[in-house]
């Protein structure tokens, strides 16, 4: 079934040990619809502004992301400047944002979408989160993944947030600086605690811990050998997960271990490279053939 | 068949978030063998002092550990302090050591355990573990830890030991100084280009990579939810993996991938506790009991 991502498109500035580029198209929402388009229908709820490139809608347009909610805001495109060190690609370094449109966003959507059933609000400000959440009318599915600017700047958004999504996607530092607990198995216990059924914490290169009441694993990622640029991994990982998951009819053990794979392998392409550079040109075959080499490499 | 462990036992004196513990029995070879006793018989090659508690031996001497070629030198036991900070308890802060009787020790073994098939370096001067190394008959399976420290004191040493030994057990951050390759799949490689036909890169709370010509794989931690005291967490991992090996007649994928599973669950018992506090008390039901909910939380 159908699928509604709510997010940023922006343009970055990304510096890493492999290079650097400018005003490439990034953005929360872009990187999880150029990963959950392998599944289902993507449709992408966000706001660029007048300066934003022409080529980049059609090349979204050409990937079969829906843009009718994509609006055209007064003002700047909103702009990420991040630096990734050597010694940890884990964690990007933000040198400056430039809201832009961001600023006074309130997302509108077309009618028809307003029954999209897969819901998920990737990161940007909760309380835009919250306003289109209360606009759905038939959310079956609904995922949440934040940042920790929210965390340390509107945590009683967030917390409103958590007590009515079903899925909360997030990662290891993430998990620790909202609950205050440092052993990462506790810290998922209390996110559990926090509202949300299904949890999901992202480790970087260290793969990914699942935790719902009935099901808890934990997978390692793929192994890459040249980390290109980490920027949107983890967005890709989740348009992956969330993907997979909106066209399966039953939420079990099952389908929520194939749905963690595939979030890591389209993860493991989208570091590969600088932006969507990788994730852009994937095929299906390609993302099952590399899926088939993490089940071997981390099959008992 | 049987193992013999060259290393150090040791007073540790010890600070963790949970606590602190003073003149706690340690050391690589005695933490190794309170975790391989579970596989096979252990013979234990090391040096304490004068001072060392007579309790100690017995203890040791109760968990049918082989004590034959533990010598009492002249002069004092060697004495680890050490720390461990919340924000980081996979590294320890090592705050003073006093050498005392490891200063000059040259291991003298029982002329019947120079036929021992089985051996393990496990940290100590990479001199000393040469040493003991060119004095035994009939290697068959051969493996080595070793530590920061002589990796940059010791290098050439250690270098040659990898050029002869089987089996390289090390943790990220040492693959990392080692290579100089901040990748860590880019390391492993690099690790076996030195020499061992079997890499194991342990990463603390992250589980453990494998890496040899023909297996690879990955495999998550188990997941402890208090951790008391890592200090001697690698070694008693070691101790399980060569512990499972050094029975195993085939060393292939699964006995590999078997001998990992029990190194993670020993190792798992042994940080929720201080110094041997848990893994002195552990049965095989146990462990076995531990290693099947391991591999329910890591399966496919």
């Amino acid at each position: 079934m159908s699928l509604l991502v709510l997010g940023t498109v922006a343009l970055d500035n990304v510096k890493t040990p492999s290079g650097k580029r400018r005003n490439m198209l990034g953005g929360s929402a872009a990187h999880f619809a150029m990963s959950a388009r392998f599944f289902t229908q993507v449709n992408l709820v966000a706001v660029i502004g007048k300066d934003f490139p022409g080529q980049y809608i059609r090349f979204l347009k050409s990937r079969r992301i829906n843009l009718a909610s994509l609006r055209v805001g007064e003002g700047k495109s909103f702009r990420w400047n991040g630096e990734y060190k050597k010694e940890d690609l884990n964690s990007a370094l933000t040198l400056a944002t430039e809201l832009g449109v961001l600023a006074g966003f309130i997302p509108q959507i077309e009618d028809h979408q307003l029954v999209i059933p897969n819901i998920f609000l990737a990161n940007i400000d909760p309380d835009i989160q919250i306003g289109l959440l209360q606009k759905m009318k038939k959310p079956k599915l609904v995922g949440l993944d934040s940042m920790n600017l929210w965390i340390n700047t509107k945590v009683r958004s967030l917390r409103k947030l958590l007590k009515i999504v079903d899925l909360f996607v997030v990662n290891d530092a993430e998990a620790r600086l909202l609950t205050g607990e440092h052993n990462l198995i506790r810290a998922t216990r209390r996110l559990r605690s926090l509202g949300p059924e299904l949890i999901v914490v992202k480790k970087g290169e260290h793969g990914v811990l699942f935790y719902s009441d009935s099901v808890k694993f934990s997978f390692p990622s793929y192994p890459v050998e040249e980390v290109v640029d980490p920027t949107g991994a983890g967005d890709t990982f989740a348009g992956g997960f969330m993907g997979y998951l909106s066209k399966e009819r039953k939420i079990n053990a099952k389908a929520l271990k194939k749905a963690v794979l595939y979030g890591t392998t389209i993860a493991s392409f989208n570091v590969e490279g600088f932006g969507m550079e990788k994730t852009s040109r994937l095929t299906m075959p390609k993302i099952n053939s590399r899926m088939e080499q993490l089940r071997q490499f981390i099959s008992l």
